[in-house]
Order: structure tokens, then C-alpha cells, then sequence
């Protein structure tokens, strides 16, 4: 099979203007960037008056080394809906560049379910993240300036906890000492890098459900403390409009197209654990203006992502849900059922069997937020029959349909049907969404019932400065706020080498933070790296032109 | 009058495609991005087979705090070659987008001569300084991972020159200590950020001729040397690939237009200090081909802006210009002349003629190029006819014609006489370019010749570290490259008090560094700075959105 860059280098796409044209777009609302890439404005979109459509999430299982294919089933399920004669629209995150350089290569999909152009939304698209570090770092700037210029605001100088941003995996950058050098260049702190999809701008920029809410949500942003301990914001600061400024043209959803020339939004791209994972909320809207059934997909396993999901953007945005897929692989669920990477090889239903507890898990988890679910097997061409015969039973037994897929060869016509089976549930009525706990609820309250109900967790473990923390949110008035809970996504507990479906775990909370503008109480659990660092062959040394002026080695 | 973003938003702009076609454009080599910006595809131009207009630069006298107006000029000059029937292109840099929030605000012409749409092109355009930034700092992270990882190059850690980038006013990242928090962030060094326009790479940028030169370019770069002193190179490193293909689509040059509708390349923008401060030479070609006139500009006077336009980039792209405008104003001539700023209101044609000497030195250095050249007498309102009259005067006391230009309030229509006498000027067939020094000529001699020539010095002063560095440079084959001096753009002298033609001054060097990959060798003459700080009351405080989502503040 050809790679993912040959596949997408072949594929004869449609002009952008076309695939906008399809879904109803005025040319004056298309804003091109090339021939394939658009932003469509918002003005319009949020001017538009039509009926929603359907709203399916893609998720999957805890995810393994062995790949679960979250995105390509997201993709392979849009082009099959499109196929089977729905007007379908996808909407996913936008990759990160740095880690292009790195280890993972690209981030659009794979084989033949793949959004394109696949080089340009891998690289610097349509300059959402540009914008996105500007504002991060403007404001940045403005506090360690305000601090130069003496300090009216009293910011603590120990107590910044706005760090700087780079869209590049740069390990030398996550511990710096600042403002060396001398009087002209400022007082010297302890400061750092995150990566960009770290970035609270980030997050905020993902669920602004307009450009009034972008302004009021980057003016929330607390960047440091007073010596007395008060927060200092953005606004306080005055650095809220320049941000929204520099933000504004990013704001508008980008359209571009899978293999088969379907549309797909591809806009913003939060981290999935300090942050929510999922893509735009003015993404998401325009689907669902613009077409009959919107697939979206959520970062990491259901665990995490479905529940940021419903818990942090639908709550928010007042998104209701249709329907969800659960994507598994056999060897991935071979894998949370013991067997080691380098085994999978051989036939084990009965390890896939053991491993489907996980699936059963989250199967669980989701019909919890009264969202009707199928699995999606994601098919890879080692399985057998027997395996598969195995993660089918796992789901019936959870009272779900399992339906095998091969999108990443056949494209859409290998999830056609699952595709019959999502719209058989999303339209069946069937769905009743509603979040896990209320806003009310207090927020240790609110940790504890994702934690005990969806990780199968007996208890959170907060020491007294983690629960004061919590309550001075509380008395600060953010205790409405969802929290966002920051575990490794290898695992329902905190430790990643637990596979399966473990219980009865406790789960330790190392610290809490306040996203006073994406709104949500970041909740960390065990060690989260906010700044990647590039492996001992950076993908990089094999990135280059070739002889035609194409991208050689960016998979 | 208005401002500059009124009168900018009030215009009415033609479809960039319309503006692409009136140069000969096809659709297919048109990459719009939005209605108003379009970068023209590198293949199609360098495929034309079309002779060569005339190339005139736009230059001035020393800058002073009155301003000068050579965006402007340049601008009008190109609506009024329109406006009498000539094809005429305009090339200008990029403004950088940091600065926009600290003093200055934008940099795309003003008054009645602009270039639009304004706010893009002040804000994030087509992202052009975005993906310089990206592979200046993917160089910067894999020189610090290669030091992680075993160091196997013999990289010395306290002679990493290479630094990283953000286009972003702060002076807090003038000087760090990188890699701090323990083993798996690396090993401590000192390190800092410079702007982005500061980058080799951006100089790089300006000066590939096209994707093969620019690869060959970003390997040569010097990031390091080794304990050795032996030089280590992004070639070395691996990354001179993944750098082209951060900038692959960043080198075709965006085409927009002026408030008259006339094309204008925006493309590139190094400064002009420690580089050499023209737009890209890819941007140049493509205005020569499409057009029977460019006209362009250098960043600050004439002795650093003008030398370096015909002595790095005309040298080494094979550019011969047809004509030079010089442009004046009585302001800042009466400055020359010892007026202080606040008392430039009251007529005082006596202090213009004593600061015309300034001027008169920048036209015989000009003259020296073996270019013709006029003089643009930029007019203010309180300008009095005998003050026109002084500066009238002074150039034709060296045998030039002084235009009065009104473009800044007419637009094209101010700037007709100007072009008049530019099209005589190029087409009379009296240029004779060559440029100031030989190659061959020793580095230092390169760097005497300049002072003395240009700067009116008695002699250049250079300490033993200093000459066996240029020395070093000569023994390790960089002899040949040309010198960018890097002197205060407000005197002839390195010191900027001095204004006027200050004659018989030393010029201090301070240092010399390599930029093996732009290909010139830097000639620090006193302060250099490479990242600025905001001020006390950013200019950031008062941007923001108005109601209807329009910019605000960006002036």
C-alpha cells in the first residue's frame, strides 16, 4: 500500500470553491487560501437560519501503541454517510506543526481516509496556530512590560503563571530564567514554553461561540497573583482586544475536503488533557448549519475525550449529541488484554476477549450521558475471524452493534456500514443528552463523579492545599465551572500501565488551575508534559524538497 | 484628515484576481488568499520568458524624528507611473507584526499612498514571518536536542550563536538561561531571542533566487561552532531540508494592491541593520517581469539602505537599477540643519540649506552606483515656498532635479511630476551600474571603502580580535562575500547625534559575525538592537474590535 503522503499527493481534489458551493456557501463567504484550503466567514455562518443537523461523536477505546485509527474512522464515516446519499460534514482538530518534526509525523487522517491537502493542514494551514501563539505571547509580553514599567497592577513576579509559547517541540524552552541582561531588560524570573496547543488561547479560541464571547473569554484570563494573592487578568492588563484582534480572521472555520472530496472543517486543536481536545465550537455550529449529520471526533479515549466533550463543549456550547462510535481495534484491545506489542502477530481471541473489558467500559460510560452508541471496528488486515468475532460478542453484550470497518483501505465505501447504523440511531430519537453532574455540584464533588463513575475509580485522593485551592475557586466565584480533568489516556486510573478496565483505584490529584477564560478547573493527575522534546532522529532530518519542489518524508 | 485606517478601509479594492490579471496572471498561477492577497506561484514566474522593465529604488535622506515618507514615495511614485500610462509594479517589504503593538504602529504606507488591505498586511498576511520563525526555531531546537542526544557533532554549548525568534516586542527574552529543571530538559546555557525580522533566515529568504539556492542557503548557516572553533552548520545538524519545506510556499511573493489599484509585492521584510533591508529578490524579479517599471525601496538612508541594495542585493541577484529617487523633506532637512523638533513649525529656509548637506552627500554617493537620480521633495502642509525653494536649490547644486511630491494627500495625482521625471531618468540609458567594491577586495578594505566613500569617515577603527576574526572569515573562503554594516541609521557616523554630513569621523567596529547563509559578512558599528521592548502605554492597550468587528487602535 502506498504511504499516506503518496496516497494524498494523488488524490485530484475539487476547488475549494466548489466544495463549498456544495453545502450552500456563497462565494462572498468564501475565503480562499490557495485553491484548497478556505475559511468560511462567520458573519454569515452565525447570520445563517436553518435547522441543525445530527451530531455524532467519534471516540475509541483507551488508546495503545498498537493505534486505534480515531481519525480515519471519523473521515471514513463522513465520506460513507456522503455515499450512502447524507449530507455529511466532518470536524476535526488541526495538527500541531512542531511534532510534524518530531516523532508522529503528520495528523490528517490516513490511508484512504485522509483530509487534504494533507502537507499544507500538516504545516502551517491556514496560520490558526500563528495567530493563536501571537496572542498567547502578546499577552505575555504586556505582563512582564507592565512589571518593567512599575508594576501598578503589584504583579508577584514569582506568581506569573502565563508562559510563553512555540509550536515546535523544544525541550531546551519548558524551564527558563527570563529578563537577563541587565536594567533594559527587565526584573529576572523563573518562566517557560509551552507548546501552542497548551495554550489557554487555545482552548478559549475552541469554545468562543462568537467574537463579543472571544474578548470577555481572553479578558478572564488570570496570568499571575498580586503579592497579596488576587488574581491579576488580561483585561486588567488591557491586552483582551489586541488578542481578540490578532484572533479575529482565525476565528472563521476552516473548509477543506477528504479523498473523496467531501467537506470537512478543520479548525483549532487544543491539548486533550490540560485542555478539552476537541476541535472549534464555530467549527462544529457551521456543520451543523450546513449539513445533515456533523462526525466529530474527541482527543485520546472516551474516558477523556468523550467526557470534555459532553461534559466541557456540549454543556457550553449547548451541543446535543446524537449519537457516538466507539472506535476499537483488535490489536489494540489484544493489547489491553495482555498481550505485548511485538505478540500481535498471532491469532489470541481470548485475549481479545479479556481486552474488551475496556471496550465494555467505555461503552458504559458513554450511554451514561444518554447518547446512543455503536462500535466501529476498525479493521486491519491481520485480524481473523475468530478476533473479530470476539470484540462483536464483547459488544452485544453491552447491548451494541459492532460493525467492522476498512475505510483505511476501501476509503468511505469500507464504513458504509457503520454508516447506516449511526444514522439509524441518530435518527431513531433515541438520544437524551445530558452531562455527567450538574454546574452546581462543588468542584471536588464534580472530580469525584468522573472519577467513581467513568474511570471505576473508589476514591480521589486531594491533600488540604488541593481542596483550599478548590474552595478559593469556589469563593472566587468559579465554582460553576466543569473541571478538566488532566490523566494519562493510557489508562481509566492515573497509572498508565494499568490496561483493561481497572477499579477500585484511587485517583491522586498533584494539582488544580484555574482556565478562568476557556472556563473549566484544570484538574492534574500524575505528570502531564505540556512542552514535547524531539527524539534522537527528529523526523526533520528527513524532511526535505525533492526534485519537483514536493514534500519528501512528512508521513 | 482622516487616518490612515479610515482612508484605508474606505477604499474600494479590486478582486486581487483582477489585479493578478491586469499584470498577465493566470488564474492557475494566482494563490488567493482571501479577496485582496494572493501569492503568485514561484514555477510560473520563473518559467516567464518576458524582457526586464527598469528598476528604480527608492531611497532617502538620514531619517529623523519628522519623518521622511519613503513607504509613501514609493507607492505614489507607482500609482502616478500608473496614472501617465506605464505598467509599474511596486515591491515593498513586510511590515513585522510586533511592532504593530508597541510604538510605531503599521507599516503600509500612509495617507493617500497605501498599500491594502492594511490590517492583514500589518497583522499576520499571508504568513510569511510565521514559517520564517517556524524553521528558525526548528534549527534552534535541533541544535539543543543534537547536544541532548550525545552531542555527537562536538557542539559547544557556550558557542551556540544560532538563536530563537518570536515577532514579538519582549524585551524579557533579550537574554535567558535555556534548559533549566533538571536532566530531561537538557543541558543550561545562556541564550535569547531576537525579533523575527532579525533572523538570518529572513535575510536568507530575501535573497534566495529560488527553492535550490534557499536550501543550499539554510545549510550553510553557522549555528555553533565546535571546542574546536571549528564551525558547525544546519547542513551539519540535518535541517536545512525541513527549514525549505517551512518555507517553500512562504517564497512565492503576495501580490496586493494600492488605494489606486495599482499591484504592489509585499514580500520579505530583514532589517536593515544587521541585515540588509530590501524586499525579497523573488518579490524584485517577479515586478521586472510583469511589469516595465518597479519600483522599490531600502530600509533607512541612503548610505545603509541604497549600499546595500546595490551592493548585497543587486550583486548577488544580478539587479541593474535604472534610476534612484532620493526623498527629501524640508522637516527634517531643517533638523539637519540644527532646528530641534519643536520648533520645525516657524519658516526657516537658511536651516534647510545648512541641512541639504545631508542630502547632498546621499546624491553623490548615489551617483557614485553609476545611477540617476532625483530627488522627491515629500511636501507637508507648512512647508513655505522658500523652503521648497532651499531644497530645490541643493540639488541642483549637484546637478539633480528636486520634484515636489504631494501623494501622501493626492495619491497618484501628487506624484505625477515624479514620475515623469523617473521614466526619463530610466529610459534615458544613462545608468551604469557596478557596484561600490569588488568582490575580491579584502574584508576589511570592503569596510574602509564604504566608510570613507559613503560615510565621509577619515578612517575605520578595528581592534586585533576584530581583524583576525575577518581574517579567520578570508581563510575559511568566505572572503568573498560582500559587507552589511550595521551602523545607526540617523548620522553618517556611528554616533547619532550627528546629523548633517558629518566628514572626517572613525567608525568603531564592534563586532563582525558571519552570515554564511544570507551571505554577507555583519559589521556592528556601536548598539545593535535585535529585540525591542514595548513602551510604557503599548500601542496594544488601545486595539481592539469595534462593534461591528472592525479593527481599532492599528494605526
Amino acid at each position: 500500500m502506498p504511504t499516506d503522503i503518496e496516497i494524498a499527493r494523488a488524490a485530484k481534489p475539487r476547488p475549494i470553491a466548489d466544495v463549498a458551493a456544495g453545502l450552500g456557501i456563497p462565494a462572498e463567504a468564501v475565503f480562499a487560501y490557495g485553491p484548497h484550503k478556505a475559511k468560511i466567514a462567520l458573519p454569515w455562518l452565525t447570520g445563517l437560519d436553518r435547522p441543525q443537523g445530527k451530531l455524532v461523536l467519534v471516540t475509541a477505546i483507551s488508546p495503545t501503541p498498537a493505534g486505534e485509527g480515531k481519525t480515519t474512522t471519523t473521515v471514513g464515516l463522513g465520506d460513507a454517510l456522503n455515499r450512502i446519499g447524507k449530507k455529511a460534514v466532518i470536524c476535526l482538530r488541526e495538527p500541531s506543526l512542531g511534532p510534524c518534526f518530531g516523532m508522529k509525523g503528520g495528523a490528517a487522517g490516513g490511508g484512504h481516509a485522509q483530509v487534504i491537502p494533507m502537507e499544507e493542514i500538516n504545516l502551517h494551514f491556514t496560520g490558526d496556530f500563528a495567530a493563536i501563539a501571537a496572542a498567547n505571547n502578546l499577552l505575555a509580553a504586556m505582563v512582564d512590560n507592565h512589571i518593567y514599567w512599575g508594576n501598578a497592577l503589584d504583579i508577584d513576579a514569582r506568581r506569573v503563571t502565563w508562559r510563553r509559547v512555540v509550536d515546535m517541540n523544544d525541550r531546551a524552552l519548558r524551564g527558563i530564567v527570563s529578563s537577563l541582561g541587565g536594567i533594559a531588560n527587565g526584573f529576572p524570573r523563573e518562566d517557560g514554553f509551552d507548546i501552542v496547543v497548551a495554550s489557554e488561547v487555545m482552548a478559549i479560541f475552541c469554545l468562543a461561540t462568537d467574537l463579543d464571547d472571544l474578548v470577555a473569554r481572553l479578558g478572564r484570563i488570570v496570568v499571575a497573583e498580586t503579592r497579596d494573592g488576587e488574581p491579576v487578568t488580561a483585561k486588567d492588563l488591557k491586552a483582551d482586544g489586541a488578542m481578540a484582534v490578532l484572533l479575529k480572521d482565525a476565528l472563521a472555520p476552516n473548509l477543506v475536503q477528504t479523498l473523496e472530496g467531501n467537506p470537512a472543517f478543520v479548525h483549532g486543536g487544543p491539548f486533550a488533557n490540560i485542555a478539552h481536545g476537541c476541535n472549534s465550537v464555530a467549527a462544529t455550529r457551521a456543520g451543523l448549519k450546513l449539513g445533515d449529520y456533523v462526525v466529530t471526533e474527541a482527543g485520546f479515549g472516551a474516558d477523556l475525550g468523550a467526557e470534555k466533550f459532553f461534559d466541557i463543549k456540549c454543556r457550553k456550547a449547548g451541543l446535543r449529541p446524537d449519537a457516538a462510535v466507539v472506535v476499537a481495534t483488535v490489536r489494540a484491545l489484544k493489547m489491553h488484554g495482555g498481550v505485548a506489542r511485538g505478540d500481535l502477530g498471532s491469532e489470541d481471541a481470548a485475549a481479545v476477549t479479556r481486552g474488551a473489558v475496556n471496550l465494555a467500559r467505555h461503552l458504559q460510560n458513554v450511554k451514561r450521558y444518554g447518547v446512543p452508541v455503536v462500535v466501529a471496528i476498525n479493521r486491519f488486515a491481520a485480524d481473523t475471524e475468530a478476533e473479530i468475532r470476539a470484540v462483536e460478542a464483547a459488544a452485544e453484550a453491552e447491548g451494541t452493534t459492532a460493525i467492522v470497518c476498512t475505510h483505511f483501505a476501501d476509503g468511505g465505501k469500507g464504513a458504509e456500514a457503520l454508516a447506516e447504523a449511526v444514522v439509524g440511531l441518530a435518527d431513531s430519537g433515541a438520544a437524551d443528552f445530558a452531562p455527567l453532574y450538574p454546574d452546581g455540584m462543588r468542584l471536588l464533588d464534580k472530580i469525584s463523579t468522573v472519577a467513581v463513575s467513568l474511570y471505576g475509580a473508589s476514591e480521589v485522593v486531594a491533600d488540604k492545599a488541593i481542596r483550599d485551592r478548590l474552595a478559593r475557586f469556589e469563593a472566587a466565584g468559579h465554582g460553576d465551572l466543569p473541571v478538566c480533568m488532566a490523566k494519562t489516556q493510557y489508562s481509566f486510573s492515573a497509572d498508565p500501565a494499568l490496561m483493561g478496565a481497572p477499579s477500585n483505584h484511587a485517583v491522586p490529584i498533584r494539582e488544580v488551575r484555574l482556565s478562568a477564560g476557556a472556563g473549566f478547573i484544570v484538574v492534574i493527575c500524575g505528570t502531564i508534559m505540556t512542552m514535547p522534546g524531539l527524539p534522537r532522529r527528529p523526523a526533520a532530518e528527513a524532511i526535505r524538497l525533492d526534485a519537483d519542489g514536493n514534500v519528501e518524508g512528512l508521513f
